[in-house]
């Protein structure tokens, strides 16, 4: 039994500058005086659909039950492409099936996914700001109890995005980095839950650099060395202390990351 | 009878990273604490008044009606240029007098043009922060139900900020790119409401080249060419898919734009 | 008698974009629902402690009291370094025991530091944010009425950062630049309280160019000259009409600025 909060949250990639941000918020306080807007990013790179989930991903999880997050980042608006509402055990996602809310509905668990109908009232047709005329008057009026029912039918599918395995065998965990930071930090899709309770025994870099594995990273500290740790998403994430790893290494996204098990 | 929202709204060019934003929301907070801060923006390019004025433009008829708009790109901080309040047709608007917030508060209809005087508690004069020592407690103030009366007397006039007017002939419309967008979109001084009705026949930049007036972006993929819409401030603006038109054409404002219309 | 608000502030380096700062936020009002989120920046330089330090120190006073301020720029997180709880005369202060804190909680007099116990159950160890599972919960405990008492033990010492002081010798100040802002204006460490009154009669780069004393930034216009100016923090800025001063002049840290005092 979920009640319905009123907090929405704001993930795009509008920047600031030209009032885009600034008009979905007008939008959503208007038809929905009291809600509590948060601000999670609206730097995600343009169209970055992968930067903005993953933003979301690291976010979205840790706010009330009940949070509707908003997510825009959407090359294809005003097109074919669906406006979604997925209700998931915890939250709401609100935004375009382009795989922008994927990871982060997947990971809370989706209950139901809803097609906004083109028929409800809350969809303006403009040509270039979705997040405006759309998605704004979903959340806000989702934050005011309207029913999914009125907003939309049930639909099956969402648009997903791929997400590379890591693959393991005897001893070894052949992974790759998934994602930078701010930092430089290298975050790869190698998790903790996926070692079994295995141990790491050695992390290398696929030119043959070996990562010392740390517990934080000011153990790194003079040392000038690569270090792994395991972030707070529970995943293997590589860096050096005070630089990007990335700049100074010109690491690239696919990179690959080898790890090496401790014998049981 | 409009009555007096807890909404306040912040447009500046002083970035965050420097504390000069926060020093604003905190005197706000310190005299009303109950009125809900809403950032428009905080990136504003350094003294970009124009840019700064578009920003407030597309976002603040967008809030609910009572809303004060703080606005503040100030190059003539602490000299001669007066410090404004503007009632219009729906909200407030509080900042200098250089042009900020002409665009937004002549769109939405200037009621009462309000002077903040020198005598009034409310200016503290500091050579360079006036958005601390005095746009903020006046709309604190403004928040809190003091009387326009009591902020100052009212004036004339208020600097304002040329407009190109496109040029109408016999079925053809000569405009210009008047502002671009993060995403290189270049947004043209042509307005739907201008064509009397008119549908487009042909879009052609200064180059000879040739737009495809599209329904809305997605249309463009995959044909790498330039695209026309009439985005969602009803003004034409010129696109190519998932790229910045701006940097791809090298366009600079103030491009020519033509318009061909199609036969009555 | 200072009644706890509901008020935290977050001053931060982990940008928005990789989802840091929303999950801090997220966390905060996970567990105190009812708080003010404000963000005073997420845009602080990668482990600028120093910068973040400044940020702090400009906005945090301007907060009404109770204000809890979170700030974190920690280049050695999850390691050695305490975690702080500092109450001030107005205001409480949580974050890295790294100086970041320092300026700002020295300027309202420190009454009482705390740190933070890893016993307590809001220290959820993990190697690359404390931001999430230390710094948040801390603040939003307080803002939830925790006694200091239960969050951990009085400490004596924090780290502070040097503020190199300028010399005064007869008749004339040798300060230095200590600090540019995001319009190339160089803050210098000379302060209006410290010339005991006396009269500014002429300011020298050390170049040897001379800057005009001005009232505000606008008396520039058309000089091209550099001016100085009171600044709203009662420290002496040097600065260029709609430039910037620092890149204009290739300004470094550091750079000496000389005032010769009026006789008296």
């Amino acid at each position: 039994m979920k009640a319905l909060s009123s907090i929405i949250t704001l993930t795009t990639d509008f920047g600031t500058a030209d009032g885009y941000a600034g008009a979905v918020k007008g939008r959503i306080l208007a038809i929905a005086r009291g809600v509590t807007l948060v601000d999670i990013s609206h730097d995600i790179p343009p169209q970055g659909i992968l930067q903005g989930a993953w933003c979301l991903r690291r976010a979205a999880p840790r706010f009330p039950p009940g949070t509707i997050h908003v997510a825009v980042v959407d090359p294809g608006v005003g097109s074919w492409r669906s406006a979604l509402v997925i209700e998931t055990t915890h939250h709401y996602f609100v935004g375009p099936d382009n795989g922008v809310l994927s990871l982060a509905a997947q990971d809370d668990g989706i209950v139901r996914v809803i097609e906004v109908s083109e028929k409800t009232r809350l969809w303006q047709k403009t040509a270039s700001f979705d997040g405006l005329t759309l998605f704004a008057p979903v959340a806000a009026h989702l934050a005011a109890s309207m029913p999914l029912e009125e907003i939309g039918a049930e639909a099956e599918d969402i648009v997903t995005l791929p997400e590379p395995q890591p693959v393991y065998t005897e001893g070894v965990v052949e992974g790759t980095v998934i994602l930078f930071d701010r930092f430089g930090n290298a975050i790869t899709n190698i998790s903790r839950a996926d070692l079994e309770g295995r141990a790491i025994d050695r992390v290398f870099l696929h030119t043959g650099l070996e990562a010392k594995l740390c517990d934080h990273y000011a153990q790194l500290a003079g040392t000038g060395r690569v270090g792994a740790v395991w972030n707070s998403d529970g995943r293997l994430e590589l860096s050096l202390f005070e630089q990007s790893l990335k700049e100074r290494l010109g690491l690239e996204l696919g990179e690959p990351v080898r790890v090496i098990l401790r014998r049981k």
